[in-house]
C-alpha cells in the first residue's frame, strides 16, 4: 500500500520472519544499534540477492577502467583532459541490468549527437552573423532549446526519454558555450562525443561481460513470484477465514497502516499490486537486450510478460476483496464458516496448485496443457457451488418474508392451511418436536446448523446503536457504522462469491500464460 | 493496469472523451498524421494544465542566465571556463516542482560537498606517498568508492538519494583524476563547488520565484481529486450494474487489456490505485518546500496525505471489486437487480456525496463534522441490509435443502403431511394456483420474482458442460469454468455485501480525513 516499489525486505534475526518496511529498519538501527546486527544485516542483504554485491564490484570496477586512462599516461597524452567526460558518463550510464544500461546509452548517444549536430549548425550561424548578433542568438537558441526540450519530455509518449532531453540540454549549452569562448565548436563537440563514446564503451563492456544482470531473467523471475505469492496469498487468506475461531476485529485504521504482521503473504501479493511499474521498465529493459542465457530468439516477448501480469492482477484484486472480507467487521458466524469448510478448502487448494503449476511451467519455460488441472478447480470449485446452493438456506435468516407474505399473499390464505408455509410457525414446530424427542433423534450437521442460524439471526434484526440525540455532538465523535447481524451471513456466501470468480478468472489467467507460451515458444511438454 | 503512473490523459477532438494510452496516441499521431489535429493536441495538452508550459519556459530562462555567466565577458572573466558546470547543474538539477528541485539539490550539494572533502584527504595522503603508490592508492580508491556508494544506493532506506550517491561518485573521480593530472586537487574542489553552486542558486532562484509550481498544492489538488475520482467510479458502477438490461459479457481477456472504453470513471479510479508511488514521491517533495500558499505553517503534515491516500485506496479496492461483480461471467438476473435498485441507489449515491463532500472539505482546507451525511449514508445501508435481509429468500434458490430433507428429518415424515414442507412441491403448488387465478390475483412483484427466481434455478443445477474424453485432446483447448446458474442470484448479494463493506470502510475514511485536517489545522466549521 505504500507505493514502495523499490521496498526490499530485510530479515532480522531476532524475528525471523518479520520483515521491516524500509523507515523501521533505519529506525531500529538507530535505537539499538549493535555493530553485530548490523554487519548481520548487511550480510543478509547480501545473500537475499547476491547480484547486488556483483553489482557494486562491477561499478568499481568500470570507474577504475576508465579512470586509469588519465591515471596511466601513455593514454593521457594521447586523449587530453578531455578524457574526464568519459567518467562522467560511466557513472551516469552504469545502470542495474543490462537492458537499462543499453538504455541509458542510447539516450546519451542520440542526446549527444543530435545536440553536437545543432549546437554546430546553430555555432556557424552565429559565427557569421557579426559581433553584436551573436551572443544574442545564442542565447535566444539556448532559452529556446531548453524550453522545447523541457515541454517535449513532459509529453506521455517521451516521459521514458526524459534523461535524452535533458542530455540534449546540456550538451547542446556546454558545446555552444564553449565553442563561444574557445572558439572552434566542431572541436569541442568532437572531443567530447569521443570521450562520451569511451565512457559509454566501457560502462556496457563492464556491464555486459562482467557477469551480467539482464532485465530480462529478473522480469521472468519477478513474474515467477508474482504466481507463487498469489497463491501462497490466497491459500493463507482461507486458511484463517477457516480457522479462527473468533477473528479478532482490529482497530481497521490500524490494520490498513500497519503491515499485517501475521500475514506475510498477503503483504508479498499486495505488494505485487504495486509492483506494474515495476514489471513495466524491466520489460522496457528487457527489449534492449540481445538474445541471451534461455531466452535465444530475437524479438522475444518481453511485453507479453507484462500482460500476464496484468491479469494475475486482476485475478490478485480477487484476493485483496477475500482478505477485506476476512478482516471485516460483519462477518459470519464460526461455526457457519466452518460448514462449507472441506469445499472451500478443496477449491482453494486446487486453485493454488494451478496457480503455482502455471508459475512453474513459466520457471521452466515449458509449455503444459493444464486440462485436466483446470477440471479438478472447476469440479472443486463446482462442488462449492453445489454445497453453497444445496445449503443456501444457512445463508439467510430466513425463506420468507415474514411481514409481507400475509399481505401480499391474500388469496394464499384463502387455500386450505396444510399447503400454507410459514417458516417461523415450521420452526417452532422442528424446534418443540426436538426438544421432545432430541436423544433418539440423529439430528444432522446442518439441521442444527440451520437452526443455531436461525436463532442467532432472529427478526427484527439488531438495531444500530441508537446515535446521540441531534446537535449536541463532539468534534471527537465519529459515528460508527454497525452492520445488521442478520446480513452477517450473507459475507459467508461473498466469501464463496469471490472464491468463485477468482477460478473464473483463473481460466483468463491461463489463457495469458498459454499466449505467452506461444509467443515465446516454450517447449512443449507431455503430449 | 498498465502501471503507466504518469501517464497523462489526451483529449481528441474527433472522440471527445476518448483518452488514448500513450502508446495508442503516438500509434494514432503517426498513422493519420495531421498538422491540424496535431498543433490541436498540443494545445489540448497545455490547456490542461497550464503549469506544464510554465516549466518549459522557466527552464529555459534558467539555462539563459546561467548561460549568460560566460556569454557576458564579465562574468567570464572573473569565474573562468570552471563556471561551464553550473550549466550542468541547472540542467541537472531542475525538476518540475520547487520541492523536487530542492531534494535534488541537497543530494547533489551534500554529495559534491563529501565528495571533494573525500577526494582532498586522499589525495593528500595519496600525494605524499610517493610517486609509485600515488596511481596505485588514486586508483584503488575510486574502485572502492565506486563499490560502496552503489551498494549503499541499493539500500531500500538510500533508494530516494539515488542521485547524490552518483553525484558522490562522479565528483570524485573528477577531483582526484582532475587533482592528480593537474595538480592542487583543492582549487579543483573549491572551482568545481563554486561554480556548482552558482548553478544550484539560479535553478533554485528561477524554480522557487518564476510562477513556482509547488508539489504540496500537486499533492492537495491529487488527492481530491482521487476521492472524486473514487466517487465517479462508485456511482458508475452501480449505475452499470443497475441500468444494463443485459449486461454484455465481453471477453474478459479482451476487457482486461483494453480500456474499458465507456467506463471513464473505472479507469480513472484504477489509475489512482497505481498512484501511491506518485502520491509518495509529490509528499518526499512537499517535505522539502517552505511554507508557502495556503499551506502557511511550518512542518505541514505532508505524509498524513500519503495515510488519507492509502485508506482511499482500501475503499477503492471495494470498488474494484464491484466492478469485477459487474463484469463477472456468474451474473444475478436484471429483473431480480432490479428488485433492491432504490435501496442500492440510495446508498450508494449518499455514500457517494460523502465522499465528494469530505474532498470538498480537503480542497477548501476546512473541517467539518460529517456526523450527519454518516448518519444519513449508514441509515440507506441499513434500509439496504433490511431489504437484503427481509427478502433473502430472493437470494436463494430454494429455502430447504431438497435432497436431504427427507433424510435428515426421518421423524417428520411421520408427522401429519400438513406440516410437511417440500418447496418443489409448494413452488408447483403456487405456479397452479396462479395459472389458473392469474387475471384476478393481484400477485406482489417480490413474489413474482421469488416465482421466477425459482423457476430459473431449478434443481438440479445445470451441469458443467462435459469435457472432451482423457488423453485426446487438443493444444488449443482449455476448459472453460461455467457457472451454476442457481448461485448466480448470490453475486447480488455479493454486490450488495461489497457496497456495504465499502460504507464500513468509508468510517474509517472520514477518521483518517479527520485526523489530516486536526493535524494541518484546517479551519473549523459548522460549529
Amino acid at each position: 500500500m505504500n507505493g514502495k516499489k523499490d521496498c526490499v525486505e530485510i530479515n532480522i534475526p531476532a524475528a525471523t520472519k518479520a520483515k521491516l518496511a524500509p523507515d523501521d529498519s533505519a529506525k531500529s538501527s538507530f535505537q539499538g544499534f549493535s555493530c553485530k546486527a548490523w554487519i548481520w544485516k548487511v550480510w543478509e542483504f547480501c545473500k537475499e540477492d547476491s547480484n547486488r554485491v556483483i553489482f557494486a564490484f562491477k561499478v568499481g570496477l568500470a570507474v577504475l577502467l576508465v579512470s586509469l586512462l588519465i591515471l596511466v599516461r601513455e593514454p593521457y597524452e594521447i586523449f587530453g583532459t578531455n578524457i574526464i567526460w568519459s567518467i562522467l558518463t560511466v557513472a551516469i550510464m552504469f545502470e542495474y541490468t543490462v537492458g537499462a544500461t543499453f538504455n541509458r546509452g542510447f539516450n546519451r548517444a542520440l542526446g549527444s549527437l543530435l545536440a553536437g549536430i545543432l549546437a554546430i549548425a546553430v555555432a556557424q550561424v552565429a559565427l557569421h552573423s557579426g559581433r553584436v548578433a551573436e551572443p544574442i542568438l545564442i542565447g535566444t537558441s539556448i532559452f529556446l532549446i531548453g524550453a522545447i526540450t523541457s515541454f517535449i519530455k513532459l509529453w506521455p509518449s517521451f516521459v521514458p526519454y526524459e534523461y535524452g532531453f535533458r542530455v540534449i540540454l546540456f550538451t547542446y549549452c556546454l558545446i555552444i558555450v564553449s565553442g563561444y569562448r574557445m572558439g572552434n565548436p566542431i572541436r569541442t563537440a568532437m572531443d567530447r562525443l569521443y570521450s562520451i563514446a569511451i565512457g559509454g564503451f566501457v560502462a556496457v563492456f563492464v556491464n555486459v561481460l562482467v557477469f551480467p544482470i539482464w532485465a530480462g531473467e529478473q522480469l521472468h523471475k519477478e513474474l515467477v513470484n508474482s504466481f507463487n505469492s498469489l497463491a501462497d496469498a490466497l491459500e493463507e487468506c482461507v486458511k484463517k477465514y477457516l480457522e479462527d475461531e473468533g477473528l479478532d476485529h482490529q482497530e481497521f485504521s490500524k490494520t490498513v497502516m500497519d503491515e499485517f504482521p501475521d500475514e506475510p503473504a498477503y503483504r508479498k501479493c499486495r505488494s505485487t499490486l504495486n509492483s506494474s511499474a515495476k514489471l513495466e521498465s524491466l520489460a522496457n529493459a528487457a527489449k534492449w537486450e540481445p538474445p541471451h542465457g534461455r531466452f535465444q530468439h530475437f524479438f522475444y516477448p518481453w511485453s507479453e510478460y507484462v500482460k500476464v501480469g496484468a491479469v494475475l492482477r486482476y485475478c490478485a484484486y480477487e484476493v485483496m476483496a477475500l482478505h477485506g472480507v476476512l478482516h471485516s467487521e460483519i462477518q459470519a458466524p464460526y461455526n457457519l464458516r466452518i460448514t462449507f469448510k472441506s469445499e472451500i478448502q478443496d477449491a482453494t487448494n486446487q486453485a493454488a496448485e494451478l496457480v503455482r503449476s502455471l508459475a512453474k511451467d513459466i520457471c521452466n519455460m515449458k509449455r503444459s496443457l493444464k486440462t485436466s488441472l483446470l477440471k479438478r478447480v472447476h469440479s472443486s470449485t463446482e462442488r462449492l457451488q453445489r454445497a453453497i446452493d444445496m445449503h443456501s438456506y444457512l445463508l439467510t435468516a430466513h425463506s420468507d418474508p415474514p411481514d409481507n407474505s400475509s399481505k401480499q399473499l391474500p388469496k394464499l390464505s384463502h387455500a386450505p392451511s396444510s399447503t400454507l408455509f410459514d417458516p417461523d410457525q415450521m420452526d417452532d414446530d422442528l424446534d418443540s418436536t426436538n426438544l421432545e424427542k432430541s436423544t433418539n433423534q440423529t439430528e444432522s450437521y446442518h439441521e442444527m446448523m440451520r437452526k443455531q442460524s436461525r436463532r442467532l439471526h432472529s427478526w427484527p434484526s439488531r438495531e444500530v446503536d441508537a446515535f446521540e440525540e441531534e446537535g449536541v455532538f463532539s468534534t471527537d465523535f465519529l459515528p460508527r457504522m454497525k452492520a445488521l447481524e442478520s446480513t452477517a451471513a450473507l459475507s459467508l456466501a461473498n466469501f464463496t462469491s469471490l472464491l468463485i470468480e477468482f477460478v473464473v478468472r483463473l481460466d483468463h489467467l491461463v489463457e495469458a500464460v498459454d499466449e505467452l507460451s506461444k509467443m515465446a515458444k516454450f517447449k512443449l511438454e507431455g503430449l
